[in-house]
C-alpha cells in the first residue's frame, strides 16, 4: 500500500517524540488508518543538532518540504506566529492538511486558518495546543455538539500551577517559588509567556471559540498573571477553606441585548472540594458545565514531549483517515458569532482583606462603600487585635467594574490603613 | 432546507429527553449539522402513556418507522437485547445511521452490529452507552488513537458507588446502604444488574473494545458485585488509608505468548490519594493509562436522563454531519485481536485480614501458606488482643489463581481462626 506521507515542521522535544512514536508504531498506524504513515521529511533550522534523525529527512528548506509532491500531511510543532502561519497556510493551499500544536497562532489566527482549511477542504487540528495529552477540543468540538456549553474553567498552564502549589505548601512568596520552579526546570528562563497569562488566554482564546460556536482571539481575553499573588493572598485562601489557582474561565453570559461571550485568566480563589482544587504540580485539568450533561472534568498530563506527542499522533490518525476516505472532518463552526463581553462588565466576586482601625463605625463605612458601588456582600469576619482590626469579606456577584471600583474608594477611607489581600472568588456556592 | 428525519425508538427518561432537546436547540443543530434535525415518529409500547408526545409521532410499530421511506437516522434507547437488536439491524440494513444507548446490547452483539453498519456503509455510535454524559468512547477512539493504552480503570455503575459511599460514611453494611438506595430512587427495584456488576461488566467490554481494538463481549468480563462487600471490608480499608470502589479494570497484559487483554469487575481498595478514590455518589469517572499520555481521567455524571441524552445528541449531530457529508465516519477497529485473559491467569493483589491465635509462630505459619502459593507479602500489621491477634496483610501482585488458593488453604489453617476481610487492592505503587 501505498504510504500516505508527513511533513514534520520543528524537532524540539515534541517533534523529537512525534518522530519516534511514527516509527515505535508503525504497525498500528497503518492499521488505524488503512494505510501505512511515513514522516518524508524533518525541517529544522539547525540540521547538525539533530544527530538522532536520519540525515537523508532533515531539511532546512520547509516550505519547500511542506509544498514538495510527495508529501500528503503536515505536522508544526515549531511554535510562534511565523514562520509557522506562513508555512500552514502553503501547507493548506497548495491541499495538505495540517496537525499543529501552536496555541500561540490558532488563538491569534484560528478564524483565517480555518477559513483557509474549508476552502481548500483539507483538515486542521490542533488537539495538542490545549491542555497536552488530554483529550478536550473534540469532546467539546464533537461529544457536546447537541448540548449547551454554559462555562469551561480550566487550569491550562503546568508552569504557574507549580509555582502556586509550592506557595501553598511551603508558604512562600511569589519570587521564591518561581525561582524554585525555574531550577527545577518547571519554568522557562524567560517565564513571561507562562507568568503573566498569555499561555492560558491563548488557551482560554480557543476553549471559547470551540465552546461557544463564536470567534475568540487572544485580544479578546483578560489577563491578569500571577506574580502580584502574595504569601498572604494565598494564607487568606487558606482561612475560608479555599486555595489559590491561576484559572482559565470561558462564560456564556445573558444580558439585555443578548448572549455574550466573557473569557478571563486570572488567579483565583477556589474552594478545596472543587474537583479543581486537588489538580496540583504540572496537571491540567478543565471543567465544563453543560445544560444537559452537567458537570464534565478532563483530567490529565497538559505539558511534555510524550504527552503533546499523543495528542498530536491522535489527530494525525484522524486527518490520515480523513484522507484515504477522500473527506475532510468538520470544522469548528463560528455561527453563533456571540460578542466579546469586556471584563469591566462581566459578573465576578471578591474576597477582600482589609487593616482598619479598631473604632466604632468601621465596619458601617467599610459596608456604606459597597452599598454606594452596588455591590452586595456576602460573608464579613473582624478580628480584633490591639487598636487595629482585620476585616474579611467576600463579596456576591457583581460587574467586575463595581467591584474594582469599590476597591480603589476604599483605599481612600481614612479608616482603612491598607488593603492586604484582593483576589477574585470562584466555584462558590 | 429539507430536515434530516430521526426515528426514536423508545420514549422513557432519556428518550424524552432527546426528544424535547431535539426541538429546544433546533437552531442550533441546524447550524451544526449543515441542515435542520426532526424528530419523524416515536416509537413506544403504550402511546396513551405519553401525553407529553404529539399524537402525530406516535406509533406502536418500531419496525414500521425504522424503515420509513422518510427516515434517515434512528436513535434506539428502548435497551436490552430484543427488539432492539432486530430494530438497529433493520435500520442498519435499510441504510440509516443508529445512535444508541445500549450497553447490553453493544456488550453482547457489538461485533456483529458494527459488520452489518461497515458492510451497509452506514454509522452506529453508542456513547451514552458508557458513562452517561462523559465524552469517552470517542476520545478512547480517536483522541488516543495514535498511543498505546495500557489500562483503563473506571467507576461506571452510579448506584453501586452510591451504596458503596454511603457505606463509609456511615458505616452502615450493605443491606442497609442498599435499602436507603432503594428509597431513594438510586438503586431500581430489582437492583440485580447494577448491585451483581452486569451493567459494569458491559460497560467494561465496550471499553475494553475501544481501548485494545479487540472484540471484548460480556462474556470475557469476570464479575464480581458487591453484596458481599461487608462493614469490615470498608473499615479494613479505611485503616490501610484506602477506600472500597466498584471498578471496571481493562488491562493489556504481556504475556509469553503475546499480549492478551483482562477486563474483570470487582470491588477493590484503593488509596484515597488515587484521583478515582475521591468520586463520590451517583457520579462515574474513567481513568486511563497510556503509554505516551501517561495519566488522564473523564468524570462526570454517570446517569440520568439529561446528561445520557446530551451525549446521545452528541452523536445524533456526528451521524447527522457524516449523513450531510455523504459519509460514514471511522467505525472502531478490531485488528489487534488480542484474546481474553482469564481471571485466573490475570495478575492482582490482595488485602486479607485473618483473625489468628495469638501464639508463637502463627505469623510464621501463615507466612508459608503464601510461599508455598508464590504469592509474595508486601505488608503485614499484627494486632494482638488477649488471646487472639489480628493480621492484617497486602499482597505483591500474583495470578489471581495462586492468590485464591492461598485464601483457601488459610482456611484450613489450625491457628487462623477466620478469615474476616479479603478484597483486591488497586493503585497502589
Amino acid at each position: 500500500m501505498n504510504p500516505l506521507k508527513v511533513a514534520l515542521l520543528g524537532c524540539g522535544t515534541v517533534g523529537s517524540a512525534v518522530l519516534r512514536l511514527v516509527e515505535e508504531q508503525a504497525a498500528d498506524l497503518t492499521a488505524r488508518v488503512g494505510r501505512p504513515v511515513q514522516v518524508a521529511g524533518v525541517a529544522v533550522r539547525r540540521p547538525d543538532r539533530h544527530p538522532e534523525v536520519p540525515a537523508h529527512l532533515l531539511t532546512t528548506d520547509a516550505l519547500g518540504l511542506v509544498t514538495r509532491d510527495d508529501v500528503d500531511l503536515v505536522v508544526e510543532v515549531i511554535g510562534g506566529l511565523e514562520p509557522a502561519r506562513s508555512l500552514i497556510l502553503a501547507a493548506i493551499e497548495s491541499g495538505r492538511s495540517v496537525v499543529s500544536a501552536n496555541k500561540a497562532l490558532l488563538a491569534e489566527d484560528g478564524v483565517a486558518l480555518h477559513a483557509a482549511a474549508a476552502k481548500a477542504g483539507v483538515d486542521l487540528y490542533y488537539e495538542a495546543a490545549v491542555a497536552g495529552a488530554i483529550p478536550l477540543l473534540r469532546p467539546l468540538r464533537e461529544s457536546l455538539a447537541g448540548d449547551q456549553i454554559r462555562r469551561v474553567v480550566g487550569i491550562v498552564n503546568g508552569t504557574t500551577n507549580y509555582i502556586l502549589s509550592r506557595m501553598a505548601e511551603t508558604g512562600a512568596g511569589f519570587s521564591e517559588a518561581l525561582a524554585e520552579a525555574t531550577e527545577l526546570g518547571y519554568a522557562e528562563a524567560d517565564p513571561t509567556a507562562d507568568v503573566d497569562g498569555f499561555d492560558a488566554a491563548a488557551k482560554g482564546a480557543i476553549l471559547a471559540s470551540l465552546a461557544f460556536h463564536s470567534a475568540v482571539t487572544a485580544a479578546d481575553v483578560h489577563r491578569e498573571g500571577i506574580s502580584s499573588v502574595t504569601a498572604t493572598d494565598v494564607a487568606r485562601a487558606a482561612e475560608i477553606g479555599c486555595t489559590v489557582k491561576l484559572l482559565a474561565i470561558c462564560e456564556r453570559v445573558a444580558g439585555e441585548d443578548g448572549d455574550s461571550v466573557a473569557v478571563r485568566v486570572h488567579p483565583a480563589m477556589i474552594p478545596t472540594a472543587h474537583p479543581l482544587a486537588a489538580v496540583g504540580g504540572a496537571f491540567n485539568a478543565v471543567f465544563v458545565e453543560a445544560e444537559a450533561a452537567g458537570q464534565l472534568m478532563f483530567y490529565g498530563q497538559g505539558a511534555g514531549g510524550e504527552p503533546t506527542a499523543s495528542a498530536v499522533l491522535g489527530d494525525l490518525v484522524a486527518v490520515a483517515r480523513n484522507r484515504v476516505a477522500g473527506a475532510a472532518g468538520a470544522g469548528p463552526s463560528a455561527y453563533a458569532d456571540l460578542p466579546a463581553r469586556p471584563i469591566a462588565e462581566t459578573p465576578t466576586r471578591y474576597h477582600v482583606s482589609l487593616d482598619v482601625a479598631d473604632v466604632p463605625g468601621v465596619l458601617a463605612t467599610v459596608a456604606t462603600e459597597f452599598a454606594r458601588h452596588e455591590v452586595s456582600i456576602a460573608t464579613v469576619r473582624q478580628d480584633g487585635h490591639g487598636d487595629a482590626a482585620t476585616l474579611v469579606i467576600v463579596t456576591h456577584s457583581a460587574p467586575d467594574a463595581a467591584l474594582s471600583a469599590t476597591i480603589a474608594a476604599l483605599r481612600e477611607v481614612p479608616a482603612v490603613r491598607g488593603v492586604t489581600s484582593v483576589l477574585r472568588v470562584e466555584g462558590l456556592s
